[in-house]
């Protein structure tokens, strides 16, 4: 059985920024900031992505993002480890440890990105399974791979040797001290059109290895869009699960997660978080060998913080925490909106059209009740509702009300229990009643 | 804002014994026999279902279920009356006002069965919608039908006059007094294969309808399979919804049931009751040329009534009442099992694969839990569950726990929290712990 | 068995310019014209597109193009016919007769648009069917319609008077002197998807009906894009069939063509011959209530005409003749080009990729030979090809060949067996080798 | 460009009979046979079919067919060698060399079974591209896998040492004088769902290797179905395509078969022949594990063979056929029905439904013609035909005419011009006219 969190996890991640190529140095830096100037917020993991144990990685930008048939750091039972290259403290065979201490001697939480499976190289040179007589090439499964890693195969479903690979493999990532492992091509297995939830059993043996461990470990599963009719599935095992494809920092798909939080809101519970990926904001894509600063606007950028928060998605920072400017920290500072991720507040889309959406959020047991106005349009936009129509606040009273527009403070226009405000181009008004 | 209920609705549907020729004496004496035997132990809906309106339905059953182009009771706004030839007590433009008022009078609900959209015929003869200026033509889709039914056209979205029809047509019949709306070719349009949930807009014109009455009405969905990304949808608008085709009694059906429970199971609620079918016990399929007998043995009758109870579905009888036996009868008054559809107990599947499946349910306040083990083989099974792996019953204590088989009474074998039971082919243990 | 043409039929369809609009006097005019200035080139065919009968076309444009539920002209066996008011030689039941007879007088022939199936008015009425003793509405199928157009119902597959109604259906087309039959929603029934061939069985009705009159009568089917793996059966029963939605004046509609004839290419035979739909030329869209001119520039027009004639589709011109200005007429009376379309000339795609598309070209018996070049981009292009690498000319001799742009009649630059030439933006370079 | 045959291919394979497991003794056996018994009825191909190159096949035959990260012979060039431990002649890399030899010494041709793409093995070795600078990880495509078959890589489009791989290949089968190659996971590759034919460019890269070789060598496509969509590309590039999944003795996959003909029929041409698969006969099955006899029955056989040559089917044995019994070699000596897959003779379709089909089939040159009427009944059939109605023989004269039934040599039944005869269960009666 998976364990419960308080609220939906809050922290940082090197993808946006570093794509493959984040060094040991740039965890650190990215580590010491956070825990300077976003921990107090309520930001706490520290999340290493994708491809960590190869020492290649980045080297083939022009043909590859990832390189196939590359050069890896793996042991004798083929688990990857750290590239020596790239995290010297690896050095010696003691993976992350050294690097999760230093984490966790900030008062933060360490996490790793993984691609499902065992390396393909493992299963081609027939290594053993860790504490058994089993071996790579028995438990891979040939026919399942990546559509965009060529890393891995996947694990057979209930083949000797399958479930102690996994509890060799997470026992390890236990013992350095991982809080936070970031499972990768198994929410939605993209390649099986006809089966896209086919790592379903690798999901389960996660779980089940991740239980053993005894540890407190956060199992997010990518890449999404995840299939909302195994939402009892991902509920069951996992803690938070995404979404969407790879979000970044266009409108076009900020727009349409409002049609994705739509679909999943009846879905976010104590333990169990729907996932809008990251926040690309900042600094970004340095290690795809273009940096650049974020294309939201100030105002896309309240608008995707307020969505993710009263939606109820994990917060994970995608961008470089040691070159954000004041007012992007002023935004992820901002305490009044993040607390919405705990547990107690229940978000629910009120209306959603081509113009415009409308959420109300409210906590069950404080009674606390917001309501966020988002406009679509490219020009500012007039949005009124009447709050008596407002499903989640059934019941309640609306007399005396002074709503305060959460981000700036001001007080909103009302009339009658009806609310009105002038909302920005792509941008929120978002109130407390 | 729809009504909350407190339990899953309970009640009779004549379609499984009647099809389409039902008439008033057959729904008195269902109505009757209910009363007397039923009410007590929670039944209480009885459902006039398909084609009331037609004066020759039945008449060409070797061609068709539903005659195109047919003889049908209609008043001059394109609003379906009943029969007269069939309902008399309908006569003098009374509709169904004298039914429901002696439906009542026996301390019941009466609920009727209505196809979405508008007569075809009342589109191609221009009439009027009333009370307004708008006509049938107007606000009819000619692209928009029913594969199975030839007798409607689909309610254009947003047009003058199409809510107006809806408020007239549910006006009307709240007039009558009718409970209980299922709506018919809505949940699931099925010919329109890019967009089974095509009519959305009529489900919320419905809505809104019935919500103008003032009356506390039912709404119903109808057929199967509802679609899982619309849950929220029919959520917020409705009351209840069918997750599969029309069920009928066959194992495979049954079996099959519970993949679509699983689906579904994070989906009931207060109000919202995601909807397994007619019940279809003694007596059958007289109306469709062929009175027989239920094909499902009394171990698969009880495993579906459990099945349906520890889900939450509603419960509608698809039988001849006044023709039950004695045994089925007396599980129809099993109220320790039926009791289980009421808002408060929670049910989720423990287990499913091909062989069985194992169900839990508690009570939010009572603390009340049962557990049930389902046989999916032809032939007898032991089986076994350990109790502290159920994720619902998380931190409760199993000491000196004495469960009892709810249907048979018998103590069950327990050997520290594992609990086992030979069970029946096709059947069910259930127990209360 | 269907009859054998000597080539594509060739000729001019209302549509483009009059949608559902066009009446007796304007199809008399282009018919002169055609007769005057086309009818030498091999034009020959003057169609009547969609709604002839219908009394109120084009009257809501603004809501419709095909207004429902509207008022139409039938006569009692629910045969339509031509509306007086718009074709007032067909008062007195004469039908397109004298129409008919005056194209006919031209030297040139006559043909007419149906929708398939029964008119739904029929159906609702209960009318009789021509010389049986039965009714529309036992052979309407009010499941069948069609997704844009709200005028029919299909036609039952083998219910008694299904193909008695289309015989006395075309026969009476076949008396009133009718060469030519489109026939729409029904060479790809778009409503239905899983079937969007499921009115299979009205193609044969339809044949064998033109076959009992002992007339001459094309039998053309609309829309597309007709699938692919039934080419077996539009080649039994029909003459012509189109391979792609409505086609209009955009050149991306104008490079899918080239796709789509790669499709079919194999496919185009002795009176069988797959469609690209009207060539929409010098003015258009007059009836949809927006006139205009052609947006494809003049070398787009080039490179349309050869891809239909070097592929083998038929030419139906979509314009209004009597506005064609000089140059766009000569485009038409090139024969060089145009007599590619007769059977004996085999075309055959070289070459396809993102800039550009080869054709060749040759006779069975007289060993003429052709090469198009396409260009797609939009700036001029050099390209070359090998004439020895072409499969279509595999044994035959390149040497003192001299090559002749056809449109042009310029020299071709040659070297050893390197056909070369600067191809302007969006246009073709068509060779006689 | 592909060269063109006088005939569909016709010969033996070892697959059905040896699965992966063949030896060159078994091979000679049947070599030996054929020249004996078969090469005066047209058969001449002798293939050995899948995995020829594996040591271990078959010796894991409880868990796999295809032994994953199994050990293989192959170069240094990553091409793939017979296995020694089989094919002892193969010793000293010397390859098939001298077993086409002694094939051809028989006056029979030899041909070998091949999967696309570069063996996993040579990838993850880094093995040289012979004869250039490339190496085996630079053409692989890590993403490009076949889903049952776990020995390659796909071959990526486009770089540099991709089309020397496929050109040093075939260039040495060549050399070994291999005739015939059937090439496997490339007609349909399965796995990718969304583009079925996603190895189009391999099937390219195959041909001009061929023609590169001045060899007469015969490509085969396999498995199917064959995608109706691309039979333009099958038929230029290729000589034979699988139109269907495996084809074993089960008479639905026979009876399915039809409808496979019925979309292909218009599609078998000089050098291009749609392939309805082996014909199971005789003996079957000895290298799954499980030796048995065809389960097709006699009629059925005959039913078999007369669909595949009026068809125009290539005809490959898959039978031991040192162990045919006479009647079954009675069968495949009858020339005047496999003479039909030769060049000239064109058949169709004349009816299908659920309990019978028709087949005409006419040479071209000769006149001669043919009538087969298959029976899908399980009891015996009396089937009559208007051969004035076949659309083949249009327009020849029936007078006089004396049909003798080919198998049996029986004279026809004929009244006027009707055809009458008692076809048994699943049989045909197949009459020269």
């Amino acid at each position: 059985m998976k364990r419960i969190m308080k609220k939906a996890p809050m922290g940082w991640n090197s993808y946006d920024y570093y794509d493959t190529t984040v060094t040991e140095a740039e965890v650190r830096a990215n580590a010491e900031f956070m825990a300077a100037h976003l921990k107090q917020a309520g930001w706490e993991y520290v999340v290493v992505d994708i491809e960590w144990y190869s020492r290649d990685a980045g080297t083939q930008r022009e043909k590859y993002q990832y390189i196939p048939f590359g050069d890896i750091e793996m042991d004798g039972y083929g688990r990857l480890q750290p590239a020596v290259n790239r995290f010297p403290s690896s050095a010696g065979g003691r993976g992350f440890g050294p690097l999760a201490e230093y984490v966790h001697s900030l008062g933060l939480k360490f996490g790793i990105h993984i691609m499902r499976g065992i390396p393909r190289e493992a299963a081609h040179r027939h290594l053993p399974i860790y504490g058994t007589g089993y071996f790579a090439n028995e438990i891979a499964d040939p026919s399942s791979i990546c559509k965009w890693n060529p890393d891995m195969y996947g694990v057979r479903r209930g083949v000797p040797g399958a479930q102690e690979y996994y509890d060799s493999l997470i026992g390890m990532y236990a013992d350095w001290g991982v809080d936070f492992i970031k499972c990768d091509d198994i929410c939605n297995t993209n390649m099986y059109r006809d089966n896209p939830y086919s790592a379903a059993h690798e999901v389960e043996m996660l779980s089940c290895a991740i239980e053993k461990t005894g540890r407190d470990i956060v199992l997010s599963l990518s890449p999404g869009p995840a299939l909302i009719d195994r939402a009892w599935h991902y509920e069951k095992y996992a803690h938070m699960w995404r979404i969407t494809d790879d979000f970044w920092d266009r409108w076009d798909l900020l727009q349409d997660m409002f049609r994705r939080c739509e679909l999943w809101q009846n879905h976010v519970g104590e333990g169990s978080y729907p996932d809008c990926d990251m926040l690309p904001l900042g600094k970004l894509s340095k290690g795809f060998g273009n940096e650049r600063d974020t294309c939201l606007t100030k105002e896309e950028q309240k608008t995707m913080l307020t969505l993710w928060c009263v939606f109820g998605s994990p917060l994970m920072l995608g961008a470089e925490l040691t070159k954000l400017d004041e007012e992007t920290l002023s935004l992820l500072q901002k305490t009044e909106v993040l607390k919405l991720v705990a547990n107690g507040y229940v978000g629910r889309q009120v209306k959603r059209d081509d113009c415009c959406a409308i959420w109300s959020c409210y906590h069950k047991d404080t009674g606390e009740r917001y309501l966020a106005l988002f406009n679509f349009r490219t020009d500012s936009y007039s949005m009124s509702w009447d709050l008596a129509e407002v499903e989640q606040f059934r019941g309640m009273c609306f007399d005396e009300m002074k709503p305060e527009e959460v981000w700036s403070g001001e007080s909103a226009v009302i009339q009658g229990t009806v609310l009105t405000a002038q909302v920005p181009p792509h941008g929120v008004k978002f109130f407390k009643l």
